[in-house]
């Protein structure tokens, strides 16, 4: 439960608004890399933080991410003419580069300064691991990206969609880090009714655990105890980079840790592969919904890519879209619930991972009314990034810009983990050994990249 | 003409108002009792008063009537499982009974008792005469439903409908209490450029009323004295139930009386058959249209049981709805307007009564302007409706509850009535047998109970 | 750029808003005479400043613009049957004529006098050059049509058209006024980058000018000068109709002047035909953009009119519109945008040179935030445009009418002209010449009416 005054101030994200500043010092994931495949192709109307701009590559294959109403009488750039390093509007032929400076205007005498005092807004916009970022932030310090998988991940062994969903990201940001709605909402019947008798068939498998505690592969020891245990208990560590939110649940004196990853400013990285979500902010009633997969071993194959990109919904997306990034499921047509599926097949009646997480994160209100909740042992996560956040928040507003978005190196090596202890050791142990094999990774990635400068 | 305070005094519906208080202490008409058919069924989104709220019906056939928003985090409990006597929750599973309790909370520790400390909004519903009747006052004492003819008749012998209507309710009940628009509104030209010849063409036929006044058929009279004469006269008295409302129309030194019932808080009863129509609140700009039929010598035939379901336009409900009681006439039609048929055979060039009705009472706007009103003779029974009410609503206001609301056998017996008197028959000794009348059907219909008591 | 007050206080029409009140002492063209094609036709729905109007004819022939709401209960006059000079309300037969009197009142007791004290809101319709003219001001002194060439050609000599914008009024004037867009937004590729070269090839031409600057084509040396020079300056000047714009583009030590004339409150006239436009607030989102054709030479023929009405794109409107008005291109198809075309054709993308205009005009917003803009020296027509409409608006707040809207003859003769001089003569000296013309025309003209006059 929130107070109505900080529910205004983590949701609503406009120029001028505390979270909105907060998360401009931030690089977001804006539009996907493939919104502007080439040099002087079609600019991109996008709108981030409650901004209307417009992205665009330019002819020396720049990009530039403007305000989208020309300087001088605001008609809109996206019916701009994209040609020879620069937007042109069609209204009076003014031309504008990446940065927002104006640099033709065939309007006024030849002679004229007037086009050098004239710029429209620019924000930084950079493309990197299959994503357009934006950096909304003061333009005269602008930082590194966030050193996170699917930046540093080389092509082919990273994967990006996104889909629109029309609510505040706050609540996106929310499911992402609820660990235990996996039981319910993303179950079969089949599952979700599994008996003693089904763990008592597992036991062989616990037993391999017990052994080789650390042999664990985390989606099949999730369904172990998403089946045995559907209350975990939540903790939650403030790191540098946001939040390690360790979910414990227990069978036969064995407890199962899966810690999810909250990055700053609207991550979450699941102990599954080194990918994840990004939440990003629209307006404040709705967002973009960025899901990223990374595999390290191999190249992702085509299949697999053909899979994840039509979101195919046994996959684990689940939310197929339309070619502007909309799914097809929507609160107009009910998320396409189906009754007879749900008292049949599975939880909700719902097909496709996303598409329920749509249907529940929507049907809460645009934006949910957070004084109204009665929140439990299973939201420890949530309640600690609402404070995280709201701390950021009201450091900013004291002038106070977060560190994270300034240190790249922050998120460096951040994993999901997953853990299988005996029951008598404690959380702090756990966490512990979490924040060094983060760490360890770091080091690993670091000297990498010591060793991969030196060849070149 | 109103004022404008009276105007949102009257018209405005949500909670904490003055007339959503007022309406709350009454029973309403909700849905249809064929939208919750059986155990376990979907659950049904239904919005009354302004409120968000679920109907469904548990396992053991029990009816309830709860806030949409799951308690825990506000999830749509539409998108719920109805199963095992309650409505789960998709996200976490939390379940509610049909009194709002949470029952079961996997997500806690099993020696949580954070579960018997949550509650969802719970109102009272019920199942009577084919419609599902909702009590959204207080809770601790839930008064008999009203006693009238569409709840006590037996099955076979009733028939409801509803229809959505873009407008606010009182505009609505206004039209209903209105004995004055169907010699326009509803009227084909033919009956409307009848002539001094054709009533004398009808002289044996008022002759026979004359020698025998209480033979009427109402319809028949109706007819008659609707051409003869354009403005009837209007008076209303207050009553127990609401108002008598007496339209009076003469012709050859006889008056026709043609007394329309208002019932607390928003149901009309025409002399015509004991059935009438309710206009029920969704919120401030719309209403559900109920219309009631009940014959007491027979149950209904299937043929008029499919006349009236279909709402034929040729038939007296005209405006026939689709499968989620949306009229197929509405604004963004015209209400099927078609100016040929206006010229040539109705008075309004729209078929169906229904859909006449609608046409005019939506077109005068959302919430009907009454400051620019100027009202007429035949507008008494309309400003003594609303000087009713708003008499009640200030009573609520200073913590008296209606009296109506709590004794449902100040419904019992009232009837729509018509008489034939000369015309020296004052209106306070029609009223008075009108009175009368509904008080010798109201102790026939007590003795009637207390006969079949016995029996039982 | 403006101060927010200042666009707040030329751009909202509504009742009571200074340049509502202002608007409404002028003539405005409200729809096309063809929407009330004769006696006791449909009527038709007309907003107008933000009111909700009725237009209809009478059975006599008589032109009526009444509120919609019927002055009963605010029932909407559309539904009601235009029968026997006046319209008749459906829901209870109350009949208004044309002056918004009320003559029958079936409803009221035929001795009764209340009928002749309701009244409804009328304004005066009035039919010439195929446009239906409301005049919403003070209805004891109407004053005389403008005289401008739509109203008093000849049937066969004029054309009228009208489209639906989605944007407010005065952006819309703006771009009427502003000479400099057409080298851009209506050019094609092809003439946009003609080169020096082409401009050699002209000098033949060019040089017949200097010899005989008068005999020239506006049309033909519109297209030299546009490509030749893309920014002229521009200078305006007051007048009693409104603003003289003088656009001065330079070649080969000659001078291009086209002077373009805005008329109050909202009409613009280029030199081309006596026709232009008229930019009518429908309220203060939307408008009605209508276009005027004139040729005094001969009647147009079948062909021109096919064109003309069916707005092909390859045309000078360039706008088709549906049975509405409505465009077929609008913001929810980005105005039929086509990249493909933008990058190989024309400037745009977008056929047809009204559909251009309504893509700028609309992208800048519904109402442009003018405080946001940079004006250059192109601007200077839309400029004193704006400062005249705000003295006239600040006149009339003080109680003082405009001239312009009592006296017609200040528009008779107004002409938007082209000259051709040497580039030392003035702009003093042009502006002169173009009101002398004016005046001669003026002169012409009445004595036309005179002898007119006397022959019947």
């Amino acid at each position: 439960m929130l107070s109505q005054e900080d529910n205004e101030l983590l949701t609503r994200v406009g120029p001028g608004t505390p979270m909105g500043e907060l998360l401009r010092r931030f690089w977001m994931p804006a539009l996907m890399a493939e919104e502007l495949p080439g040099p002087d192709c079609d600019p991109v109307r996008v709108r981030l933080l409650g901004e209307d701009l417009l992205a665009f590559r330019d002819t020396s294959g720049r990009l530039g991410l403007v305000a989208q109403g020309c300087a001088h009488r605001l008609a809109s750039l996206y019916f701009g003419r994209n040609e020879e390093d620069g937007i042109r509007c069609v209204y009076h032929g003014w031309k504008f580069d990446v940065k927002g400076r104006c640099v033709d205007m065939p309007t006024e005498p030849s002679d004229s300064n007037f086009k050098d005092k004239v710029r429209i807004k620019a924000y930084t916009l950079r493309e990197a691991g299959g994503i357009m970022w934006a950096y909304m932030g003061p333009q005269d310090s602008i930082p590194e990206l966030p050193r996170m998988p699917i930046v540093e991940a080389a092509e082919g062994h990273r994967f990006a969609i996104k889909r629109f969903q029309e609510s505040n990201f706050l609540q996106a940001i929310e499911g992402g880090i609820d660990s235990a709605h996996t039981r319910y909402l993303h179950t079969t019947l089949d599952f979700y009714h599994r008996t003693e008798s089904y763990l008592a068939s597992l036991k062989p498998l616990l037993d391999r655990f017990k052994q080789d505690p650390d042999s664990l592969d985390p989606d099949e020891l999730d369904q172990i105890f998403r089946t045995a245990d559907k209350a975990p208990r939540i903790t939650a560590t403030r790191t540098d980079y946001g939040l390690a939110v360790g979910a414990r649940t227990s069978v036969e004196g064995m407890s199962y840790w899966r810690f999810n990853q909250f990055m700053l400013p609207f991550y979450t990285m699941p102990p599954r592969d080194p990918g994840g979500h990004a939440f990003v902010p629209i307006d404040d009633k709705s967002c973009w919904v960025f899901t990223f997969r990374v595999r390290t071993d191999r190249p992702f194959s085509m299949s697999e890519i053909r899979t994840m990109r039509t979101g195919q919904t046994d996959g684990r997306f689940g939310a197929p879209v339309d070619e502007n990034y909309f799914p097809l499921a929507h609160s107009g047509n009910d998320f396409t619930l189906d009754r007879k599926l749900q008292r049949e097949y599975n939880f909700t009646g719902i097909i496709g991972t996303g598409n329920q997480d749509m249907a529940v994160q929507v049907s809460m209100g645009t934006i949910v009314d957070r004084t109204q909740e009665h929140l439990g042992v299973i939201d420890v996560g949530i309640i600690e990034m609402r404070r995280l956040l709201l701390d950021l928040v009201k450091d900013m507003q004291a002038g106070k810009a977060p560190l994270a978005a300034t240190n790249p190196e922050v998120f460096d090596g951040v994993r999901g983990v997953s853990l299988m202890r005996s029951n008598d050791v404690t959380y702090e142990t756990c966490v512990g050994e979490v924040l060094q094999r983060i760490d360890q990774t770091k080091q690993k990635l670091q000297q990498l990249r010591v060793q991969e400068a030196a060849v070149h």
